[in-house]
């Protein structure tokens, strides 16, 4: 019997389940099929962090079902862990319960510990497969490779606007352009990112709480602020509970940066040689505290600093079909000499969402690593 | 035997191949079916004007291939007409022939036949149904239809734009923003315009042909310029023989005038109270001309005091995968006060083509006429 491409869309289909839950562990999914190659004996996706993997959970659920797994074969859409974490080696669960065959769709992308668990399945007996499903098993975790590889989280620019591009008035009204459907949809897109990036011109404008809302998630995402002046005020609504603040700032202010963090934002001082964050560091400081996805929903000017340091892998955009004409742009680029000096982007999906369409793109190059 | 949406169909395939030619006819095809009700006997669509119909044409088809239409049903995507113009009747034809039942998708729109063309075949012992295919025959004729019924062309803005709504920098490059496959589909558009449509602003900086170029046509589109002043130079590349060029203007000039007449060109003078072009009745005058439908290639200035009148039906708008940030944006409105006071659309198609999207987008309720 070779791998047939039902059950990892299965098992892709149960990583799916993960998507607002998991992070900052990857979306992964289960399945575990019988020696007769058709019936389906367990199924699971990883829990929250701290909770169990999607193998142990497969395992679990056939357990429950009192199915014998002795030689069966497990679908799952990442290499299982070879490591103690907070819960035990997936592939220690596997080989005890008696797997005879994995098929995994992608060697786990942390290079310190790529293929040990495939390694651990063999010494074991476990015949392993890799591939099927790879590309989607990737793109389920875009963030996570990113964090693992790039040591910076999978950036995705948000924004909204009218067909020519505008996203606020000139006397700067915004709310709403795009239809109930499409905010529905962003906080969707909030949901599975693990933290909401902002600019202090948002915060001081708008005050948002920029947290998930009008959705089922067992989690919030996190907030961060690029606050170059600590101007965020003490009772700005973003301070929302259960979830971390981190206002990145160039300001040595003790006693804001005190006043901050006895509200429990995590305060963190990078600045750059003009006096303003240095973005660049900020990223790589939100990939070692664990951030997959960033979901930013900036304004004009912090987006197009983001997007002048080519730090932006994605544009995620809503387009009303409406004209508004003159007022405020997406971003804060330009005035350019020539048309091949602005991002270039590729059309990754074009989805209608109620009366409004989502752009999805990708800023070339980008996902290549 | 019902009529079965597959003849209709067939019939609407050969209605499309009169998509660059039959202007400013309708375009029509016919397919007629033997008695059996699965036998095409011949098919055929609307010619080039002055040309013959595409019921004689599919009359001819079968005749060509020594078939009896006697007693055979003929689908035809537009009432027949009954009227003596460069043609015969198309209802005596069919008459003549034996058909012995009609399947249409619509009625004629044009307010002083409409209904005539089914009677007579009535009168004359053919049946008739009205029905199949009515929404797409319409469609393929909206421009038809709206000279007939509303006595304007349907009017389709055709812009080009980055991401964020740019259509050239600040520099005034714009050449090309687009893809070459995303252009080659524009030429399609004009090709199946009656004319197409610019202003003096875009004639004085880009000296464009706005003919069709790079695809088998038989026609070219007829030029239209807005050009309240006579500033068109008589050495403008518009200039091309082969179809007509009409300029509107407010100008009373009559050595510029007579200049212009002297390369072939119509001058129509029709000022508004602001020393402007009456665009509303600049279109009135394009329906008496026998404009279906108006393709507009402008600019910033004109697109704006178009939307500005709400003269416009639809927008044709390609979006490359790029942010050009600050720079000239689609049309001149605004600056709003209020978000509901931009014209509101709602998508119609969005379609890649190339490594672009294409937007086709309406005006809330210009198509309901």
């Amino acid at each position: 019997m070779t791998a047939t491409p039902d059950f990892m869309q299965q098992a892709l289909a149960q990583a799916a389940q993960a998507l607002f839950s998991s992070n900052p562990n990857p979306r992964v999914g289960c399945v575990i099929v019988a020696r007769d190659g058709h019936t389906i004996l367990g199924a699971g996706h990883t829990q929250q962090a701290g909770g169990a993997h999607a193998e142990v959970m497969a395992l679990r659920d056939a357990a429950a079902r009192n199915h014998d797994v002795q030689g069966a074969t497990a679908y799952v859409t990442l290499e299982p862990c070879a490591h103690q974490g907070r819960t035990g080696p997936c592939c220690d669960a596997l080989v005890a319960a008696g797997i005879g065959r994995v098929v995994a769709a992608l060697e786990d992308p942390n290079p310190l510990v790529a293929g040990q668990g495939f390694a651990r399945l063999r010494a074991a007996g476990v015949a392993v497969e890799v591939g099927p499903g790879a590309a989607q098993a990737r793109e389920l975790n875009i963030g996570f490779f990113s964090r693992m590889v790039r040591k910076t989280p999978w950036v995705r620019m948000k924004a909204a606007a009218s067909l020519d591009g505008t996203t606020a008035l000139a006397n700067g009204e915004s709310q709403w352009i795009t239809s109930p459907q499409a905010r529905a949809d962003g906080h969707a897109w909030r949901a599975q990112a693990c933290a909401v990036l902002t600019g202090i011109g948002t915060v001081l404008q708008d005050n948002p709480r920029l947290d998930v809302r009008g959705l089922d998630t067992p989690r919030q995402p996190h907030v961060v602020v690029v606050d170059s002046r600590l101007q965020t005020p003490l009772d700005a609504k973003l301070f929302v509970p259960g979830r971390s603040c981190f206002i990145y700032t160039a300001s040595d202010s003790a006693a804001k940066t005190a006043a901050l963090q006895a509200l429990g934002a995590v305060v963190i001082h990078l600045p750059n040689a003009h006096g303003k964050v240095d973005l660049t560091a900020m990223l790589r400081d939100l990939g070692q505290r664990g951030i997959n996805e960033l979901h930013v929903e900036a304004g004009y000017q912090l987006n197009g600093s983001l997007l002048r340091e080519a730090l932006v892998d994605e544009l995620l955009l809503y387009l009303a079909p409406k004209l508004l004409g003159s007022g405020r742009g997406i971003c804060h680029i330009g005035p350019l000499t020539a048309l091949a000096d602005g991002p270039e982007l590729a059309f990754h999906s074009v989805t209608n969402v109620g009366p409004d369409i989502r752009v999805l793109a990708r800023f070339a190059g980008r996902a290549d690593f």
